[in-house]
């Protein structure tokens, strides 16, 4: 959590950290400064003290919101440094330099944020030539706050059922919608008479999103029979929605006034589904149920995994782990941390080091995909490891596969 | 233009270009490989060869969508390389090597993306060192992308004037839905009796936004009388509307079909101005036709800073020229190029170097702040420098101060 922050830079041995970059999509920034709706900031955090922002003096009002101590550019001669140095990449180094030295910054100082690589590389090595007294580093694999965001505190966990709370519902009005919906020749239709379409679906979705105070960049998996077969394929607005084709329906948004997101996935036939989904939809929630059901605190996150590909290996699936780099059968990590951003640690994939612990929150979402076949299943459900070591669904949405048509059930 | 690519990589001795890092928000990943929906992706684009991108066979289909050619991660073993490195990291590293194997990459190489700084600084260091044929390079005060972007190509030119429409669209229909509201003691009410707030005209302008396929990640600036004095404050939204109260109203969305942004503010009173505001708000349309008039392809961007200072000093405002860092009177630059990104080339501090070139997209947005006085004034429209060297402004809304209440003019 971000009260373990201390701790974090004292066991990697550093002094302070820095945060630069874009602001937009900074989830470190945001971490550290709140929701702020600055173009751009830097945040200083020094060990043992709370971290202060620089901004420009414009934004100084916005910076002030996240309840940081606010410095602008102005109090180290921003632009007097971008002209004496001919540019403004040179200038935000004496701009860094001049902060180090007001707060005597020395030693270890880690850097983070958000920026273009090629950029970062030439100004952290110029950085760490023109200030002898502090050593320029960064991490590449496990970084301190991807080890603090591991688990959350109340201040978080509260935003994140919030967005639960609000995703659950627009999943349900847009499901509604669509099960309200005449059928005609098993197809769809609007009530001009012309046939249902994901574009449909999503400009519906939109609104509702919209009232919800959520944005999902329009990201939303809504895909069709082959399209629910390649995980991540979007949906293809043109598609008509007709009655026994799989679709998976993942939603993903981003709460508007806290940063923060849900994740969850339904897969639905609308009035019937063929019998082989039928069986592989079973065999996901099999999968599904034996995850959710061995979730304890301190085992390893690729245990999942493994359980995973048990379960679909003795079906006769290809899994990661039976063939490698497979693109049929189940072809993901079982699960994913998310928080501020929406891929985060733990990570479940074989690979992964990480370990389940108290107040963790992170998705379960087996799937079986079959493109050739036309179709793919996943469920997803956001879940919370409490305090207690208790495991909690924040996804109660419904997990039916078959929808029926609301004309069916009148 | 994109198709100047190869003639900078040349002028800077370039062989290859790699994007690496976030899929969102990464504009160069979208210049080069279209708005395709991707979480993670890199792309490699080798002097005189068109891109091709790498991705997650999960999202090849998206990824195929921008028209390039397309590999999975899985044509370079990365899940194996990942277990053999031991981690994310040094397996991303590892991924890049192969590729570059792959495509026979030699000499110098720079980065460009979106990603964590220090793990930008590490990983680009490891590259150095392991692979000896190339030469690890980066941009730092004007990318090759950053010269490329400061002329549109007809189909960016297309996406920004579609953009633009839309944005032209909804502030119209934002300030007649505020300017619809009955009055009662200066104050705007809604049919119910309660005051009209900031917040109301947020969320009936998120609808229109919505409406129009365009998204402003709730960045509008809507600020009333002092936070109007704040450049960049977005506006309280518990605050009421009162007749006589100047607001900046300046929209910014993107659009999200294209990426593309428009740019556009103007300042508005309803039902009256003060006799300050409307004084201050002449000065500051005689700064704007002063730069609109003087436009000239050839000319150096600071120009126009000098000109808007000239004005302003000569009705006895403070400018940065005059009093640097100043937090009233005039307080930024004349304007910023904008494109796939809100700020980007040409830029007009009185320090740029940029010059006026043909088919360039930029704002003109000249202010006055006073906020212990409580206003500030910003005109702003996003113009284009048509093949013809000529101007057209894409933000034809009307510049009127003072918005009379319908119910005063029914």
């Amino acid at each position: 959590m971000k009260s373990d922050i201390d701790a974090l830079m004292a066991e990697r041995g550093f002094e302070a950290l820095f945060v630069m970059g874009e602001a937009g999509g900074n989830h470190i920034l945001r971490y550290l400064a709140g929701g702020v709706k600055v173009t751009h900031a830097w945040v200083l955090k020094q060990r043992g003290a709370d971290p202060v922002i620089i901004c420009n003096p414009m934004e100084r009002d916005e910076a002030a919101k996240g309840g940081l101590t606010v410095l602008t550019t102005n109090e180290f001669r921003y632009m007097d440094l971008i002209k004496e140095a001919g540019g403004y990449f040179e200038g935000e180094i004496q701009l860094i330099k001049a902060v180090f030295e007001r707060f005597e910054v020395s030693g270890a100082v880690a850097f983070y944020g958000l920026m273009d690589p090629g950029k970062a590389h030439l100004m952290l090595s110029r950085l760490a030539e023109q200030v002898p007294n502090i050593t320029v580093t960064g991490e590449g694999e496990i970084t301190l706050f991807d080890e603090a965001v591991t688990s959350k505190d109340p201040a978080e966990i509260a935003a994140l059922k919030s967005v639960a709370e609000r995703t659950n519902r627009v999943m349900g009005e847009v499901i509604d919608f669509v099960a309200g919906h005449d059928v005609v020749d098993e197809t769809l239709v609007q009530g001009d008479g012309t046939p249902l379409t994901v574009r449909d679906v999503k400009d519906y979705l939109r609104g509702r999103l919209m009232e919800a105070g959520l944005n999902d960049n329009e990201n939303t998996i809504f895909a069709l029979g082959r399209d629910a077969g390649v995980p991540h394929s979007r949906g293809e607005y043109e598609d008509i929605l007709r009655l026994g084709v799989p679709i998976i329906f993942d939603l993903f948004p981003c709460a508007l006034d806290s940063g923060y997101y849900h994740d969850m996935t339904r897969t639905l036939c609308f009035g019937f589904a063929p019998e082989e989904v039928q069986r592989a939809y079973e065999q996901v929630m099999q999968a599904f149920d034996t995850v959710m059901d061995a979730i304890t605190v301190g085992e390893q996150a690729a245990t999942y995994q493994e359980m995973v590909c048990d379960v679909f290996e003795e079906h006769g699936h290809p899994t990661p782990r039976s063939n490698p780099g497979t693109e049929q059968g189940y072809v993901h990590s079982v699960a994913h941390g998310l928080g501020l951003q929406i891929h985060e640690r733990p990570r479940f994939g074989s690979v992964s080091e990480d370990v389940i612990k108290h107040n963790q929150v992170f998705t379960v979402e087996p799937g079986l995909y079959y493109p050739d076949r036309g179709y793919g299943i996943r469920v997803e459900d956001t879940v919370f490891v409490n305090g207690d070591g208790q495991v909690e669904s924040w996804t109660p949405y419904p997990k039916d596969l078959v929808i029926p048509m609301r004309s069916e059930t009148d």
